[in-house]
């Protein structure tokens, strides 16, 4: 058995959504050897920092938050579909090509994969693709980038996968990972009435 | 197949270890609809609140941090023992009649399950309770307290476990567990430099 650690470490100096201060993990150390007995760390983060998962509340007023959603979808099939020659936005066509199935969690493995810092012009779903990805009826769809698209008006490639049901992973780090089909095991925070969660996932080769 | 999910509930109000104000999650709202385009939750947590593991330089100083965590033992076998009888400390006798094998997740179900406030006298490990386990060889020893001993002079539960390469993982609820064995899966947050970290724990029932 094969594990793929599919995360992105949190640590002061990662990369976070188009650079912001704002979005960079904070760690504070609260107790530490020898004036006290134990170490401590206390963390503060955004949500969207590193690799999380979006509920449907990230962006819908009336959408679903955290309390809602369920935890089977996040164990099954991964498939990782390689996209290392798009430029840009990742077309319907580009997708066509892939052996993407009914209930899959479709992975997408860009160029994003082989940068550490923030790229203002990460590759990027675009709303035709989302759309394909629904109307196959994906389980989930997760990107190697920390925005499954570049802030587009009115976020369409996340109503198209959200407004269906369809979970959304981002900032996931697929460099060294074949593209094949895993079982997936992503394990979001259990946090109460939240759009979205941090969470641990790995990629099993049987 | 059956999940339980054994992890806390992350929110403002949850109990703490101590009731320490210091302790508690601070959730702040940092963009929402319809002023921005979307919602944003940013999280301050000390890194002991809520289900967590405990890496061995939460008590050492030389002890190691997360950066040497494997993720193979977060997979794996976990037996349930009930203790339920257990008034104070859990201690070696208490555990000689459990079914606990070489190589096991020892999850501690006790009284401190059928609480949800944080309870001063909840029921921990004694330091011979975890020397035996460590003898047994077990992988990892898990409770359903926010603490595996109360701030024992020296932590030596802690000590036995985790200077004996078992890791420890705290804050677990196990009410609704039947006592017996599960397939564990518990991924803790890929943080970098700490000593501990939050995870969503899993028990599943083939």
């Amino acid at each position: 058995m094969k594990f793929y650690d599919i995360s992105m470490t949190i640590e002061p100096r990662m990369a976070v959504y188009k650079d912001r201060d704002a979005k960079r993990p904070i760690f504070k150390a609260v107790a530490s050897q020898p004036a006290q007995s134990v170490y401590e760390t206390e963390l503060t983060m955004n949500l969207h920092t590193g690799t999380h998962v979006d509920y449907p509340r990230h962006v819908m007023p009336e959408g679903s938050d955290s309390n809602a959603a369920e935890l089977t979808p996040f164990f099954g099939t991964a498939v990782v579909v390689e996209l290392a020659d798009v430029e840009d936005a990742i077309g319907k066509a580009d997708l066509e090509k892939q052996p993407i199935r009914r209930g899959d969690l479709v992975l997408l493995k860009t160029r994003n994969s082989l940068r550490e810092d923030f790229d203002f012009r990460f590759v990027y779903l675009s709303a035709e693709a989302a759309e394909y990805l629904a109307h196959k009826q994906v389980r989930g769809v997760g990107i190697d980038a920390l925005g499954i698209e570049r802030d587009q008006p009115g976020h369409p490639a996340h109503h198209a996968l959200l407004g269906n049901g369809i979970f959304i992973i981002e900032g996931l780090r697929l460099r060294d990972v074949p593209a094949k089909r895993y079982r997936f095991v992503g394990l979001p925070l259990k946090i109460a009435m939240v759009e979205a969660a941090p969470l641990r996932a790995v990629l099993i080769e049987d």
